[in-house]
């Protein structure tokens, strides 16, 4: 049996193997799709403390060799169900089954989609969630960009840097993010901005995207563009409906932890974007994790 | 006038340096002794996630040049005491008075004396707080440690690599450190460890340290160990005492502050080491430090 099983393998889950690992327990990473999370989606990283710039993804890299050096177990799989019997958790999987003493998820968040029809079949095909993935593809090229947050902003600033033109497309008339990212955007002279404006339809050329159609908002005029590549960065959302029966949720579906990262059931901490908090960066991811891997450890001792 | 008055350079200060600054806000960044604070004093660094090993050092002038860079302003000055008057902070030290909206207290920890008769005189005379500023001084020769915490078996570990002998000096009969750290200090062959004793002499050769005089706790029988090199490691105190007609202070001295890293003065946060918290890591220093920036800048513009 394992000592801790950690759920999701972003920046707080794989600090929280970190720290685990570091006192001595045997720790099982288990990871949906790729390990990194959200971080290894940003193009470049200015604000860890003592980084001055660096790519998502090295950091992501950095931190899974930093804890597969001290001898972490980990799995691809999509777990359905955390039950516990006595003071062992059972962790079902889509692929097996996995136990442990202790659970620590962090499931992080994941893109909120603008909900048009269409847009699942475009995917892939001219649309994206993720401009550090997918930008290079439109290299040269016109993109446009819906959002107006931070996100939103560091995609515009590094596809901005090899496209063409970008267009920065926003509901409303402000952007939501750093000043110093705002004030980067807008030196830049092949971005141009439209505000107020909602997407209502994409066009397509055969199964690719060929144009994005908006309505202003305010005038209730047409804003038709001509665009091969999309970006949408309009937020995320949590993804624990699996936990429900486990944990307590909030209304959102952010998990409840306290300041100890313990959740309503002894012996799951949770850590990271997944739960209910009010700032969400790459500090506060690990300092969540080493707290909810130093408070597992204490819990295993104890029992 | 500046937007933030940061007090202490360590970690958490230094972050939130780097947040305020990224926010477009003026930072004064105050610091007593030098930059780097706690974390400049730890001979290696293997729980920062993404960086796999290094010096405390590093990481606080790589985060010293990244705000700089970003336009910090600093001064080096020893802080009296704080005032509010109206929305203005009025910031009093011992070679000036600087003023603000925001206050941050980052005044971290402070090493604890061991309280011996001729302590403070063989300072710099073969007693020492810090392995990695002084151990160098002891190369070849036989040093002792006393202390049973991670900082502890830090230093043991660094001064085994190039000391003839380390002797191990605890209060205690178990050590109160990670375990990793343990098994590393357990395999070096030129160690000896002596539990139970606590120091009651010191022995001089004229102005100079020549050994430790110590009693068993159990047995009363002495013991005494001759080394030219001592180092301290027995824990931390606060230094907020210039704060406590400013904000609410435990008993013990450290700051009460809220999950936001507010005190219970409007527009003066705090971060790291110096508030009342259960654990002090470096992840959850620069958390603290992001958090209190960020609702600094929050504070600031809502005034």
């Amino acid at each position: 049996m394992n000592d801790i099983i950690i759920i999701g393998g972003g920046a707080a889950g794989m600090t929280a193997a970190l720290y685990a690992l570091r006192s001595g327990k045997k720790v099982l990473l288990i990871e949906k799709n790729s390990f990194g999370g959200q971080i290894a989606l940003s193009p470049r990283v200015e604000n860890y403390p003592s980084i001055k710039e660096m790519k998502g993804a090295e950091f992501s890299d950095n931190l899974f060799n930093q804890i597969d050096d001290l001898g972490l177990k980990w799995e691809l799989d999509n777990i359905q169900k955390v039950e516990k019997n006595d003071n062992t958790f059972t962790v079902i999987g889509e692929y097996a089954t996995y136990s442990a003493k202790s659970v620590i998820i962090a499931t992080g968040v994941e893109h909120r989609k603008i909900n048009v029809e269409g847009e699942d079949d475009l995917i892939g095909h001219g649309l994206s969630y993720c401009a550090t993935c997918d930008g290079a593809f439109y290299s040269g090229q016109d993109v446009a960009v819906i959002g107006d947050a931070n996100t939103a902003l560091q995609y515009i600033l590094l596809l901005a840097n090899y496209c063409n033109k970008v267009y920065v497309c926003t509901l409303f008339d402000k952007f939501f993010a750093d000043p110093t990212l705002i004030n980067r955007m807008k030196k830049k002279n092949n971005i141009e901005i439209i505000q107020n404006i909602a997407l209502q339809s994409f066009t397509k050329d055969g199964s690719e995207l060929a144009g994005l159609n908006f309505i202003n908002t305010k005038s209730k005029n047409k804003v038709n563009i001509s665009v091969k590549g999309a970006f949408i960065a309009i937020g995320q959302l949590p993804k624990n409906d699996f936990l429900a029966n486990t944990i307590d949720l909030t209304k959102n579906g952010y998990i409840q932890a306290d300041e100890n990262m313990a959740t309503s059931t002894e012996g799951v901490f949770a850590c990271g974007d997944c739960i209910d908090k009010k700032i969400r960066q790459l500090t506060t991811a690990v300092s969540d994790g080493t707290i909810a891997a130093i408070n597992a450890v204490a819990y295993i001792d104890k029992i």
